[in-house]
């Protein structure tokens, strides 16, 4: 059945959590929350700390999805581009004007090779990793015909365990590929270890990373035997940067966390034993939550669940309160042990989300808060660019 | 730097995973896949239960938040309307001409109420829920400055231990209350027992929702008593809805997953001690995914990681294969043990993921396919709408 039209119809809805001007306390919750000072603070520490360590730092855009983010990180932390995992993101950064980018995977679907090689177009330089020399033609071939250039990384498996090849062998043989290959350059080597960034304990860090160290030097010295120089080596993430930046081999960060913070990332240590989002980074990024319902004494219900979040790697934590808990998950509701009764309905709480990307991923805005009130709106830019 | 304007920029990069006429092995991934052929067949088959043991079915639109698919749920299964949990998403529903929207859920937030009560211009019937008596006075202010009208369900707490009452005190306190309150109308008992849903054994299903069962027999004689009927008693998902259809006290059903199936869902068991997903329903909602990598000799990488999915309720299955498995998800991979190396670069898979509600909600897109080939693409309608 067609209904009349309403004008009055509208006025319904709205897709905006916020609007720059607004009391945080107005803000529509779930939402993402982005404390600016916070955010600016770690920004400039590791941008700082990169330069005082002869480092270059890519930041990692797979993090935040943000060009809005990526502008600020190259503004007030020294960035030298991004790094993303997806062709789809690649695109979003480089309409953004984000002109340095790395997809640090590989890609091997023909569609997304051309939709690679196409992108030196919109003015960007491009980098992708290969770890197959199957890819390298296929990349030639995609580069040459539409007259571009892309950079060639070649991932090693440092312990990771996904993409990437394991022997210093195999990193020649590719290296050599992309030398004779048209259209491409040979630009260095991808070694990132991701499994080992959330290992709690500094040492046990360290030790994985050491042997990371150890395959990347071989495989550096083993293609400086056959003429090949790498320009550069990049790597590292917020619980090892200062690792690879004291490798004497790496010469470009990766970090993508230490910018918002999570609570996984937060429960690692430093050398000293303290929790790393207790004075190495601070909390910068939130859930905005609202209680809805406490019909209970002693549990209040709020409206971030698991279409807020994601739960991968753990609950998240109340922000600044040790008298209530978020203890359960469900699709649309958090459960809040409040035992004392101190919530009332419409409360908000900022959650410290279990782990940062995969959360970033779920949400259309980031609302960016100074001094209590809603300074920005930013779209979290490649949202959904899995492809 | 500006950059000069490029007009083969144009061409890079585009925003839907396939084309209506494409074949699926054309498909881009990491996307949603439904199989048509399966979805309609599930569609009926609980359109056809609910009329034959004269129940109403109100299918949860927060499992897909697809008009399309609410469209064919009450083209072929003859749904009454759909229940979701938010405001926005009730929104995108209303605008999409759904025209009996449950929102299965209490809202509190003053701004939310103002656009709850705009709903109805829309030409939609709009119920909500309610669990504290403080909530009847604002949904009927806004409804009465708006000019419109609410229905009111009366959400009991029947196990799930999120948001609603426990006592029939409490129901009947309520209902006068909305009895007497200028812009709503009592419509009924919403009796949701989420929490049991998903346990293996029919059996030990069957022990939650009996006493759910008691509780809501015993809140609506405590309102006959009172002289207020309920004209609606609605409930019951997946893993229950005989349970509600044969209680005598529910007329309508709010079933969701059904049309989907997952894998979690999948492994409870009916009467007979079979899984779900084994005779019952079909699956017809897939993560399509593509190997990537395949540098080591006994693991495939696959493009499907944390920014496809939600893994709360576990790991995706592969559909159809047993000699390989999907063993390990990253933010931007999924890791696939293939022991004997069957799998090839960009061989395409179907992943059953853990839980269809918030693997839906990280997409834009469904692509409908019959036959191998692509039919349709939808809209995620209120995909983000978590507000």
């Amino acid at each position: 059945m067609n209904k009349p039209f309403n004008p009055e119809a509208l006025e319904v809805g709205y897709d905006v959590p916020a609007l720059p001007g607004m009391n945080e306390a107005d803000i529509q919750t779930p939402c993402l929350v982005l404390d600016l000072d916070a955010l600016e603070r770690n920004i400039k520490k590791m941008g700082d700390y990169a330069k005082a360590h002869g480092m270059r730092h890519r930041v990692h855009g797979k993090m935040h999805k943000s060009v809005d983010v990526a502008k600020l990180q190259e503004r007030l932390g020294g960035a030298v581009g991004v790094c993303c995992q997806k062709v789809s993101e690649a695109e979003v950064f480089a309409r953004g004007g984000i002109e340095d980018i790395l997809v640090s995977n590989e890609v091997r679907d023909p569609a997304k090779i051309d939709r690679l090689a196409r992108l030196p177009k919109l003015g960007s330089k491009v980098i992708v990793c290969v770890d197959d020399i199957a890819n390298v033609a296929e990349l030639s071939e995609a580069a040459t015909r539409h007259g571009t250039e892309l950079g060639i990384f070649i991932e090693i498996d440092c312990g990771a365990g996904r993409c990437g090849v394991t022997t210093s062998e195999a990193v020649v043989e590719i290296a050599k590929a992309v030398r004779d290959a048209d259209g491409l350059t040979f630009k260095g080597i991808q070694a990132y270890q991701g499994a080992m960034q959330h290992i709690d304990g500094y040492e046990d860090r360290k030790a994985k990373v050491d042997v990371a160290i150890a395959m990347v030097k071989d495989a550096v010295e083993s293609l400086k035997a056959e003429g090949i120089a790498c320009e550069l080596v990049s790597g590292g993430g917020t619980g090892s940067y200062y690792f690879e930046a004291a490798s004497g081999v790496y010469n470009e960060l990766q970090c993508g966390s230490y910018a918002f913070m999570d609570a996984d990332y937060g429960r690692i240590l430093d050398r000293d034993g303290n929790r790393i989002d207790q004075g190495e980074w601070e909390n910068a990024f939130f859930i905005l939550t609202s209680v809805m319902s406490h019909a209970k004494a002693d549990k209040a219900i709020c409206d971030a669940g698991l279409k807020a979040q994601s739960v991968d790697s753990g609950l998240p934590v109340i922000f600044g309160r040790d008298d209530v808990t978020y203890v359960k998950c469900s699709d649309e509701h958090g459960v809040i042990a409040d035992p004392n009764g101190v919530l009332k309905v419409n409360d908000k709480l900022r959650l410290v989300p279990g782990h940062c990307d995969p959360t970033a991923n779920v949400h259309d805005w980031y609302v960016g808060v100074r001094g209590g009130r809603v300074e920005t709106l930013w779209p979290v830019s490649a949202r959904g660019k899995a492809y």
